[in-house]
């Protein structure tokens, strides 16, 4: 029995591991939630899995979450909030599994609470990678965790590493689906419109990680994220455009031989996948192989993608730059939305912000988190310039 | 550094793994070699590699090898002959690995004694276990023997079976390229003729394997070896017709997982894989991922292709029922190349060898010779009647 911490429980990556704990009664036991601002969502979650403690955003929604549990007359559940809240819901002693799914850099502190106190960490939040790769990963060796991604690439990797040494890797191959501009001629892109970016082929996501998805620069997060999971050079970290998604990453050795991953395009896979690691345990989550029918692949194009160029740019500077990415893109994705600027603005602004970013190296939680702020003021002082 | 025997030297396994000794000295010594019939390639191979020990097909070749190094003045290498010649090259005291590579059940006993004296075996002969594979496998399990595939397919697996336990297998794939008439109508099979047939789209072969890959008999053969190598039931190994024989196979796991094998398609890969197992060694054979293009998979269309459906039978029945189908295959593609029988009469008259042979378990390598020499002469009798 694994008795689970989940960091962002009424998001969709909380919702997909609470279903794993819902087919695996035996095997794993829900302990502690961080669970955001939705009190209904955290209220029904109290109600159905009786945790010992779950976090909220604020102390006035701990406050309201508190008084409906008392109305409903349910007890034993402790509930605090904020940052610290997170904190301890990541590292409640009884905890062996952290399931860090906070989007945003709010999950940060959390997740390497948990790292630093020794859990098994599955991970989703993908700024302790890109912006904190470098502490985080340090922290998982000195403290002897397993980090277990559980995006679908990078656990598609994980599970192909398997046929070898990390020192027999010669390089990995991350699948893109391409997004939806993939076929688009590369003069149509300064008019790329909102809605037009809001439409994603395969997964349903939410809105900045969709514009991410047509810029590419999810890729280009996936990119910085395997360099720091896997301890690789950009250059070792390929990327190969397969609008299906079926194969979810590969991993080509040093003797000519490459592993693939596929499965159904469910995040309940990856999921119990890191759960259940170093087993294998029975699922329904089938892919049906006589479906297989046409796989495609092709390489992207940098010249359409340039977030794309970005991020392998990000990913060999390290550090600050991977900070400055991060925080960039997100605002400059929030301007596209709100029409200030067009699509192609959005990578010339992270491209502007880049360069006037130093090279450095923050040794700290709070450095990654003052370097994060400084690079938003820095990109919305940037809005519309470029 | 490891010391080889190759059983089949001068045949194309032979030779990559030749070529395979030559790029790695450092790693791989041959130390001894079963060459059959060709006395030139044999001299040559013992110029080059200066054996300790070598096998000729028979006496009368032995003694003009003997003549041959004599006049060259090539001194310090034993030649013997046969099949007890055979056995002396696979169980030389200080050989490590075993290639056995051995076309038809010639290399069965050599095969056979190799593992009986404890040597690793890159196994690339199918009859060891098409015919013999219950006893073979059974003696490799006693004497702790670790059997590695040479053929694509089998060590494609092999390497996804990495990914899991055997318990949380699935069912694996084998990828089959289709063969020349995987497209054609099945109206039209019976007018199949010799010369259309020993086209092969993907690999070059001999003519007995053409023709088995016409028929996707060699793909029936790969369905029996891998149920034993894989200690699986035939139901839980699948065919998927994969044309461009990009994907090797795949390893379908209990949770939803696929692994994938890739590579060029050069049989130097799986070789060097087992040589090096459990290492993997840096190589030139290189797979260019920015050419994989297009991928397509679909169902094998056992109508058309009855002799697959016929080894699903031979492995589910297993023993005797194997040996028929093999033995009966090899006289039936005689009698379809020499003009007897017609395209569809090879799976006609195998099945009606299959019909009269009784189920029985052959426990040991002579009677299983026994067994395979009655079929071949049931199968003779029964040419040209179905």
């Amino acid at each position: 029995m694994k008795t689970i911490a989940i960091l962002g429980s009424t998001g969709s990556i909380g919702n997909s591991t609470l279903s794993i704990c819902e087919s695996y009664p035996d095997r794993y036991r829900v302990a502690s939630l961080a669970a955001g601002r939705n009190i209904d969502a955290a209220f029904a979650q109290c109600q159905r899995w009786m945790p010992k403690l779950i976090s909220v955003a604020t102390e006035e929604l701990a406050g309201d979450l508190r008084a409906r549990l008392k109305s409903a007359s349910i007890t034993g559940i402790e509930v605090v909030y904020g940052t610290a809240g997170t904190v301890q819901v990541a590292t409640l002693p009884e905890v062996d599994f952290v399931v860090s799914a906070i989007v945003g850099v709010a999950g940060l502190e959390a997740t390497y609470a948990a790292v630093c106190a020794g859990k098994t960490i599955g991970l989703a939040n993908k700024e302790a990678l890109v912006t904190a790769g470098e502490i985080v990963i340090e922290a998982a060796r000195k403290n002897n965790v397993a980090l277990l991604p559980i995006d679908s690439e990078h656990n598609a990797v994980h599970q192909c590493m398997r046929g070898g040494t990390p020192a027999e890797v010669k390089q990995i191959w991350l699948t893109a689906s391409g997004g939806p501009f993939r076929e688009l001629p590369l003069a149509d892109f300064e008019k790329i419109t909102v809605a037009q970016a809001l439409k994603h082929p395969t997964w349903v996501m939410g809105q900045r990680i969709t514009i991410d998805s047509a810029t590419m620069m999810n890729k280009g997060f996936e990119v910085i994220e395997a360099c720091r999971l896997f301890d690789l050079p950009a250059a070792k970290v390929q990327v190969t455009v397969h609008p299906q998604s079926t194969i979810h990453s590969l991993v080509e050795y040093i003797d000519g031989s490459i592993l693939a991953q596929l499965s159904v395009t469910d995040m309940r896979l990856p999921i119990l996948y890191a759960l259940s690691y170093p087993e294998r345990v029975e699922s329904s989550l089938t892919f049906d192989m006589k479906t297989l029918g046409q796989l495609d692949f092709s390489q992207p194009d940098l010249g359409k993608f340039p977030c794309l160029r970005l991020a392998y740019e990000a990913a060999d500077a390290g550090g600050a730059h991977c900070i400055a990415l991060n925080a960039a893109d997100e605002i400059a994705v929030a301007a596209f939305l709100a029409g200030s600027i067009p699509f192609n603005g959005i990578a010339r602004t992270i491209e502007s912000v880049l360069s006037r970013t130093p090279v450095a190296h923050p040794a700290t939680i709070a450095a990654v988190l003052q370097a994060d702020a400084d690079a938003r003021v820095l990109a919305a002082s940037l809005i519309g310039t470029t």
